[in-house]
């Protein structure tokens, strides 16, 4: 036990999460967040923005295309006088899984659209973004107070893109044997030397406390599936100061981590189709390599480990005689932490050790929790069309919490919950270690 | 709201399911479960103990074999003195899942083996049930302990499998063209006319109780999933006072249910393939007619619904206005009443209408909850191989409550979770609204 | 070169294949034809009837029905007085795949049906037979020579069911662990010596000839896919004397033959999932073992190689510097030889080594050839519902000449045509050695 | 019967076939055809190089860089002084599936590679065009006649790519809901009236004649599998003077041709998932349309249906109460017409109708025939790797006949054998029709 007395549950101030204006206007976070997406993509090819590897991991040029059919759909449509669809065929196209919207493309053929060409898909943006403008600038009081909200919430819509963007990318690249780079790595000799924290635990008493927030748009920005801010009893438990490094997830491989069904659940021994993390390498002349995107290079030991599913990282816990915290058990530890980390922002879009002081809560690799995705207590999707944003994935899935090397900074709290199935790899996650007090 | 003032959630006494010894012996009671297992299948055809309609639907035969198999591995093996395997290969072929006793049979080929024939399987079964009685009456005092703690997890372990044994047969005559009749149906003349119970909703004050039970193998039987006990919160909620029932289900499919996107989730919308529940028909001259095992006949309408998904049963809650309860508010609620119902011990094995004061918590339908089923806090699997049981299975699954028409009465509690995948309907399930206190 | 002088090929006499009347009866020709199907049954369990371990191995209790579905469909329902069909789901039931008899049950589905009852299926056998018994008894004249040739083409069908049964039967039991045991093994001691005849290849002159059969019921049976009589030209080649033995192929499989894609037809290559043929196995103790109905034993090296695919077949005679024979080479030469061999009367169903002398041709093992399975010049199926009896399956697959050790004696003749997948193996398929003429 | 009297077969003459050299050298022939590829190719955005809607469609820049890969692996690599490969990993990525130039990237998965660029497929274009040209320049006479055989192999596998450009091409833009257009639609005023020219049937008496062609590099290219040249028997047929139209196709629609079982091969209707050739729309408003390269526009009843199976062709066959012809039958009458017709060489790209004395053997649509493609007798593949060329494709694949309006003119002839597997329809693939002498 490393801390001599259990703390107490860090609880909530009532004005937490409210959303102190920024000092720019809203027409300006909103071209300035259109503008950051094309700028991640500054580096790709044309080729690059029409590749679909995998069903799950869409294209650049579609990603680029359905933000903006976002925000014709919910803003202009809507909203602006005279509307022309931009093209009759964009809403059908580009509408991702919106059922109320008519019936959307598949999915796994996202790939298989060589046209509209990027050149079209880039026009498009600006004839919204264009619109969109226009529209906050002329729309009355009336109807100001609804759009902004719609901006706000396309916005936060795009970054989750932005995040996907790299993802996928980092896919696409990361499968093709000429392993192409996207950014450039960081001279080592600039970078600080970042020795590793030791991995201590700290305890908490058990306690009831709140967690989530409400929806109340006029103060801060939420998504749907956060609220209501509601009370939960958390037993007492202790969590790591910091994330899992690939130097301690090879001792995992090196123990048999791999082969042994007792640490893993049902359903991930009898999908393992792999023997490592998803970018590593094993190379008989250098030993571990790992694909990031700055390329293919050495196993970083005292990095995060990163593209590790739920199940490898259920069954590394298993193996350390631990678990995955519970989203609760994160949210209200973390809400105690500043804010900061290794975000998109950085522009390294790869994990970095954990230097002393560093809790690696924010920023890094999201953190897979044990919790399932489910709703909260008296949750209420958003009303119409836009309901099906985040409540009809609630099946399957976990929870994970923190944001990544991927996520831009202002996009990401305490209270955010992000979802995957716990057998997906290709999204920026890793893990952090929590356990019952003995 | 039908109650003028919220109840209190009902709190655990000290002592509550605590196993007061049955006045017959472990023998008897042995015994007594091995014989129910072969008198739920006295009305099969030989040929009816080898079939398997789908991977999850396992052979009759198959179900005798491995309830007899897991007391040979995990009693006769380890403790009967100059134990003899009944035949070499058994260990093998009737494993279910347990990696640590070497590599099972492929599930999806159980009804590929037509040898051992029936009779060698009853053989098997008289051969193992000897071993066990003779060690249950030579075991030294040392060891006595060890092992009735290990037959009374065989008992419950087989009367899991007595409910497979209907459930899978029930999958495999109802998709017969044939329709065969496991059991006659009670004659309606006898059958005590029972007016449906008007549904209405109990309102429960929000608060902080303890839910599931430590595991206490001198004292009673639980599963390992059901512990430890501990503190939960739990909100205001309202529960309903009896199952929902055919007739109310199906004005649900008659208001376009099964066409509505936005009451579903989307993965129970993507893969819907069927526009009612399982075993029904709707038949142009005859309406609607429903399978149960005592054959086809016409749809009651005032009877429980019956082999529905979580995926049907939650758009149904949607479409009402409702949800499912959770298995904590489940649990608190169902502890306060009588653990009676309509068990299969009753013979008739279908859901009946709840008549007055009937809550219809147990027995009937397993209820789902939209709880996933994961681990308690503090949760610990058993020990050694027999940790598999039950731990392992805790991803993408949903837990059920509470019993049903096919459960042997003495085989369930209110701390009993079972779980299955949402979109699983060939097991005995229906869904009891819920909602939040408005 | 074996031979000094090349062969003419042998032409076709102006009445072969006309079938003189046997010395018994229609009437004992089918109820013989009828008890040896069951006879061929009568070591199996109860439970071995139904199983259905692969799709295309239906369960023997399904063989024993669809064949009496063929005399109650095509005889007795359009020619018997008063016909009541025994039950009104047998004919959805038990059709193969006549679309012309409305949509048939499922193939792959066959196994999952326990209902009806074997018991039940042999009292259909029996009514159905007692039907067709009186109905050629009592049909007038003018129908006799019709029905006749009905129940000549049933009889044949049911002889080809016969050696499905015993296939699919080997397919069971050769694919459970427990290696059950059809028949027993033929007494060593009494068997003869029986020196593998050393290979050697005949060689024949060029020249044109006719083969196939003309369509001519009252003088003979034939199936229609044999059917014109048609001339072709054949380019000189040379076939070998005796088929390729166990030994011989594990040679191939010692020289890498399963490592050379060089060797393989590409769809073979991209679909090979074993390194042997079907029912062999490598045992660490005991070596090379062959699964045949007798059981697991060790391989007969003299013995013909049993279970190959077609791409396994071409494989193994590329590496041999040879090639399959046409379908029209093998007629030729096969016409000349006495249609003697190992069939399925002598009860052992296990090719045998061939004896100096025997050329074996006819039985032992179905023989692959080059030859796609496709119309003759001229081909006409049946009219009516019985043309979808081989007409339809002329794409994708390769025909197999001369009969095997499951093949009724009194079934095969030099023309059959029987067909399968290359990359079907389960059938009783070996091959036999052709060579262009250098 | 239209003609008097049945026409002999037509016999090769000796020197038919024979390679009188074209008035360009072969380096000039070769860039040529080199240019023709990027030529096809012009009206591209950058985005439609990479895209493979389906598996058997890969991406154009994909053949662009694997003709490239076949110049560099069979001419540069064994035969230019201090050749260096052009990158390391193209071997992998552009081997199309010759096993002996080790493991090829996999099929499935071309259409996941965004890099290289097509910018760097072009560099390697280039780059090996000039090794290519200045081989032929500098070696030696010894060597002279190996490296021109391999050239003109090269080229005529570079024309087979062009084809499949325009076919894939197709496909990808015939699955996009947009419908690009490749190519302007011809003027129809400047389109000569073409008045179908009726069909009717030419009878050609039996005979023995010679198909195929010998190998012999020095006077004309073939490929393997076209030799060599062989007897056939051909007994009596009789043969359509033109191809089957849209009109009549439709006709056999409207008569219910894709609801009638019997018109087909058992494994065409298990597959069946369409009621119309490939590119057909049927439209409320418009009637039926169909896709080519020039856009969507209203189906053209005078020009042949193309984008046919061989399943659609022989059902469509059988309605019309007729058959496809032979491979060989096709042969021998086609070899007396002029091998004139509607090629690539056009720039159309889609079918026209057949005027009076144009038979349309040649260009406009690939013909199936009822032959399989299998070897001929005698069939030796070529050489070392390149024998993975043709052979190998030996199974389960239909041959056709005559090339298409996506054909390069001058890489057809009488004696070539194309072939795909016969549910395949995305090739430019229609019929004509044949039948038995009555």
């Amino acid at each position: 036990m490393e801390t001599a007395e259990p703390q107490k549950l860090p609880q909530l101030a009532a004005d937490d999460l409210d959303c102190h204006s920024p000092p720019w206007s809203l027409a300006e976070r909103f071209s300035g967040c259109r503008a950051r997406s094309l700028e991640l993509c500054s580096n790709l090819e044309t080729e690059d923005y029409g590749i679909q590897p995998m069903p799950d991991a869409s294209p650049p040029k579609w990603h680029l295309a359905h933000t903006t059919w976002f925000f014709e759909t919910f803003l202009l449509k809507p909203f602006a006088r005279d509307h022309q669809a931009f093209h009759p065929q964009f809403e059908h196209l580009f509408n991702s899984y919106y059922n109320g919207v008519g019936h959307p493309f598949p999915r796994a053929r996202r790939g298989s659209l060589s046209r509209p060409s990027l050149a079209q898909v880039l026009c498009y943006r600006t004839a919204v973004e264009e619109g969109v403008v226009q529209l906050l600038a002329e729309c009355g009081e009336d109807l100001h107070r609804e759009i902004a909200q719609l901006v706000v919430l396309g916005i936060h819509h795009e970054q989750q893109h932005q995040e996907l963007l790299l993802t996928d990318i980092k896919y696409n690249f990361g499968h093709n044997p000429l392993y192409p780079i996207l950014v450039s790595s960081p001279d080592p000799k600039t970078a600080p030397a970042r020795p590793l924290a030791p991995m201590h635990f700290a305890e908490y008493a058990p306690g009831l406390c709140e967690v989530g927030a409400d929806l109340n748009p006029d103060r801060h920005f939420i998504y749907d599936n956060e609220s209501p801010r509601h009370q939960v009893f958390i037993p007492a438990f202790e969590i790591a100061n910091r994330l899992v490094t690939n130097g301690e997830f090879l001792a995992f491989i090196e123990d048999g981590g791999y082969t042994r069904p007792d640490l893993w659940l049902s359903e991930g021994w009898s999908t393992l189709d792999r023997q490592h993390p998803l970018y590593w390498h094993k190379d008989t002349e250098n030993g571990w390599l790992e694909f990031h995107l700055d390329g293919l290079g050495p196993l970083q030991k005292d990095a995060p480990v990163v593209h590790v599913t739920a199940f490898e990282a259920m069954a590394y816990a298993a193996w350390a005689g631990c678990r995955l915290p519970t989203e609760h058990e994160w949210e209200v530890v973390a809400r105690a932490k500043a804010q900061e980390g290794n975000f998109a922002d950085q522009g390294m879009w790869r994990p970095l050790p954990a230097q002393e002081g560093n809790p690696q809560f924010f920023g890094d690799v999201w953190e897979w929790t044990s919790s399932s995705y489910g709703p909260y207590p008296g949750y209420r999707p958003l009303a119409g069309v836009l309901g099906e944003y985040n409540g009809k994935f609630m099946s399957s899935q976990l929870v994970l919490r923190g944001g990544s090397c991927a996520t831009p900074q202002d996009h990401i709290r305490s209270t955010y919950r992000n979802f995957f199935y716990p057998g997906d790899g290709w999204q920026f996650s890793g893990l952090r270690l929590a356990r019952d007090c003995t």
